[in-house]
């Protein structure tokens, strides 16, 4: 049976190479004894500290007692070992106490946690948050919030929608004012004050760490009082929730932000989800309305700074899919290797008299499996793959730095979208082979799914990304990411064309690259957004599946060139894995083309009163 | 905005023309006025004491304190006042207090109770308990059992499934010895004790009717003392909860039928679910080991008997699953045209400055609510015509009574599986059309989505149905099944042929039931059922979508024949839905079938130890 390490061990180092990273100046110090080291720790400490409370933190769910918010202390326990592991900075430089571990292994090595329990961990946003005050922070802001973030003593979050626009951001309601004479001077940054409500912050309220760091979308009004329209008048500004001095230490005083009340979700239940009040005035600070923020960046380019956030966000969403997937392809297998029902039907007709077979024997259920294996799989190949395009976007030289940097901007949407929708349907199949046991609290499988559906919602919507995808990134740059993304196929399938058991897949995928490129000229031939957009989402799933079966044809290649020899049952999983790809999902790509092609506005001109 | 009532209106009286079903004898008595008047009832009742209390039985799941199972009061509202309706014995003879309603009706009328809340509800598996006695019980066990179940005063259950075999019946070890002397000739039938424990057992244990009539698969013992392996040895026996004499009162006497436990559900958290363990001895008969039962028909026959309510039972869940989707289809419309975010793509770009849409103007949005509602309807008129064919199998012309017989074996797996995955698919997208308020437990729909999940499991999982269709329906009686299901299909596209906007519809129809058929050859080609069934379920997924195209194109028939000055919106919406499924949906029909005629043994011979 493959495990995860023995799958992150060929992705990492057979398919992707990360010892050749070490090659590069900063990751000088590391070799494949000092990644193994970083993936046997957090392979350790979520086995001990993760695993064994997921069902716990599903079940006794965050509750707010007035004035704080209660959780299981497994989850502080396991706050406090992921922070002790120093795998909040693992990516940072040395001289602020980081690893300078590649992002491919950080990726790989967190994939451990998410599998144990997706929500127990709410250290994502506190990594993205630091990474972006890093960037567009000053050194102050580095020193007293992103440092303090790393270590784990602060925790952060990310506040961007509001109960009145959701993911609609022009409509951004949040003020922030002049906090006063002197205001632009404070040392920690220009100081304003906002007042606003935001919805659907996760980790907006806990006692997990000392103290909390939103970073806060906010509108700086305007000299007539009112606010700018659209996206341009977004300033970014940090808003903690307990003031601190230039040192980072407490000052005492707790700043405005209120907790208004918990979402009580379908999954992901570990994880807090806040409504925020900013500056109603349940903390006066000095006397003053306001929550005290201090601006980040230039007024007015808020937005650009949090896509910052959003972009690695996004990724990390696209992991947290595909782990969920895993953790129930795993539960599932072991499930149907164990369970005895039934007989196969044979050649000659079921003979009762027969002992039962383990459910593995059954046909259907290999099919089930193997459709986890191979959207899993692929999905974690591919959020790799973009993890070491990260490495070369920072790390690489200037021609393919820039080239990772459009290929990630192509990929994210995908990487995103795809992994919450088919491995979501890949939980769905691992309850389904449960039988009803599957649908029990029982077993883990039914969490799984749960927590897996949020994936599709939040970071963004599926169809907001299929328009990120089809209304942007294939267009940006004179569609150069998209030529990019073909020259990678091309360059596998040319590769590949000297296989001979890989010569069907090399056509297959030369086909469906051909079609999706045929269908992003015909969605945009009148230029009409209405229209070129309508089917944004058909679109998105057929270019996710070209891309997966990239990867898959990629990963075949890298399975033949292993000595056969080793690891034969895992080979052989990993082509059937790819063939099941090829031969049963792929074909699909026609069916959601169709309409893309034909501006079909079947949908998008019906009548509301026609519904 | 079209309503539950106003599609049901359209299917049964405009497409299913149920009004000819009164020229019929049995509902001679009948008008459009008395069904009218039912759905009326339906309606009402639901609305009341099914909608409002739909959360209430989520939260507020079943719980064992060891003596009986406590459930929200609203549970017995809900069961006094359907059993006062007279809906459980609606389709019944006059003589014994039915209305002689016809199927199609009483089905109708069933949905607005599904629709309102389908865990509240546990009618179904009475109502099909007491139909299976009126067929294969003796006259006594109709009075004494079937009834009192008709009148709700007695409620019913079926036992198949048993934690060793799940849904491998041949493997049923429930045993039933004959109860001493004179045992053949009790008056409620053969008398004997039986000794097993049963899984999964809807409604197996709770306080709201007088009494609970067990069905009880089991097998008696040969001489030899051991039991027949496979089917053949399965009885069929009625094991009531508490003992009653030849008139049907209580005597007083506790069965030993015990409740071992409860199931903890994902979903459908309203209806118990039991673990009983039968004649253990926690309430021993007159000091004897086992638990009384009475023989329903011949013994070894039982499985044939069971069949009965089998069928029925799965075009229940069937049913159930549509209702579920269009429950969260009604919910997602409701939320889309009143949740103002964001501004539509138009051709002149995005303008903040104007006032935010409401969602549903969104294209994307649109389409989530165009394939729910052409998902959810289809299969509301796929379950009617279902219903239809059983009232042609009882009351119509020897041969067309036949044809219908044989076209429900073969549309049973349909009305079954289709729904269930597909209205599932539904919920999933009102859950998106909610954004992140979707998987809150704010809004109905994640509920809904969770206790569709069941569909796809209970009465028979995915696998079973796909077996069952591509395994026997379309083989048997030489395929005279799937030849007529092919008849009716051409018919309506002989009808379709004629009509100029129908014209692409009848062609992509033709060349998909064209594809089905081949598949089916080609399956069956080499006469292997390990190759022919390897890939029975994406089989029964494009032989779904078939079934449904065909639907929809009868039903935009229908839609065409009205007067187009009345219901021009909802017209519309069904000449809408109806493209939705030809455009979106039919196209993948291809893809599924590829590994069908290739007999693609791609999951089923890779090794265990691949995986």
């Amino acid at each position: 049976m493959t495990t995860l390490r023995s799958t992150l061990d060929f992705l990492l180092y057979d398919w992707l190479q990360a010892e050749t990273l070490n090659a590069r100046e900063r990751f000088a110090d590391h070799s494949r004894e000092t990644f193994d080291a970083v993936l046997d720790t957090c392979e350790r400490i979520a086995r001990e500290k993760y695993a064994p409370f997921n069902r716990t933190v599903d079940a006794q769910e965050p509750q707010f007692d007035g004035e704080k918010v209660i959780l299981p202390q497994a989850t502080k326990d396991a706050y406090d070992a992921y922070a002790g592991s120093g795998m909040l900075s693992a990516a940072q430089d040395y001289g602020i106490g980081g690893m300078q571990l590649p992002y491919t292994v950080d990726a790989a090595a967190n994939a451990f946690f998410a599998v144990a329990s997706i929500s127990i961990s709410s250290n994502l946003l506190s990594t993205g948050n630091a990474n972006l005050l890093m960037v567009h922070g000053t050194d102050l802001q580095k020193q007293v919030f992103a440092l303090n973030e790393f270590s784990g003593r602060f925790s952060g979050t990310m506040c961007l929608s509001e109960p009145q626009a959701g993911s609609s951001l022009s409509d951004v309601a949040t003020r922030a004012v002049p906090d006063g004479e002197g205001h632009e001077s404070d040392p920690l940054g220009a100081r304003y004050r906002l007042t606003g409500n935001k919805m659907w912050i996760s980790s907006g309220e806990h006692e997990l760490s000392e103290n909390i760091v939103h970073l806060v979308l906010a509108k700086i009004p305007g000299a007539d009082g009112k606010l700018v329209a659209g996206t341009r008048g977004i300033s970014l500004f940090i808003v903690p929730k307990k003031l601190v001095d230039t040192e980072g230490n407490l000052t005492g005083v707790r700043n405005d932000v209120a907790l208004a009340g918990l979402n009580h979700k379908l999954g992901w239940r570990g994880t807090t989800n806040t409504l925020l009040n900013f500056g109603e005035g349940k903390y006066p600070v000095q006397g003053r309305a306001g929550a005290v923020g201090y601006l980040v960046g230039q007024p007015g380019k808020g937005l650009a700074c949090m896509f910052h956030m959003m972009n690695e966000a996004r990724i990390g969403i696209g992991m947290a899919a595909t782990m969920l997937g895993l953790a129930g392809y795993y539960a599932s297998l072991d499930y149907a290797k164990n369970r005895p029902q039934g007989r196969p039907t044979g050649a000659g007709g079921k003979d009762a008299a027969q002992p039962q077979v383990r459910i593995i024997e059954h046909a259907d259920v290999k099919r089930m499996l193997l459709a986890q294996k191979s959207y899993c799989e692929g999905a974690l190949a591919l959020n790799l793959y973009c993890a070491r395009l990260v490495d070369e976007q920072h790390t690489g030289q200037l021609e393919a730095a820039d080239d990772a940097r459009l290929l990630l901007e192509v990929l994210t949407p995908i990487a995103k979208s795809w992994p919450s929708e088919f491995c979501l349907e890949a939980n769905s199949l691992a309850i389904q082979i449960h039988g009803g046991y599957g649908y029990t609290r029982d077993f883990p499988v039914e969490q799984y799914w749960r927590d897996n559906r949020l994936n599709m919602i939040h970071e963004g919507t599926h169809g907001i990304q299929a328009a990120d995808l089809l209304g942007r990134k294939v267009l940006m740059e004179n569609g150069k990411g998209l030529q990019l993304l073909a020259a990678r196929m091309q360059a596998t399938m040319a590769r590949a064309a000297a296989v001979p058991e890989l010569a069907a897949y090399v056509a297959a995928l030369g086909d469906a690259l051909q079609q999706v490129a045929a269908a992003t000229q015909a969605a945009w031939a009148t230029g009409n957004p209405t229209e070129a957009l309508a089917n944004a989402v058909p679109y998105m799933q057929a270019f996710g599946h070209t891309v997966l079966a990239w990867v898959w044809l990629d990963v075949a290649l890298a399975t033949l060139r292993l000595d056969v020899t080793l690891s034969v049952a895992a080979n052989a999983g990993r082509m059937g894995a790819a063939r099941y790809f090829y031969h049963y999902e792929l074909p699909k790509v026609g069916a959601w083309l169709k309409v893309v092609n034909a501006r079909d506005m079947t949908c998008a001109s019906l009548a509301e009163e026609a519904f």
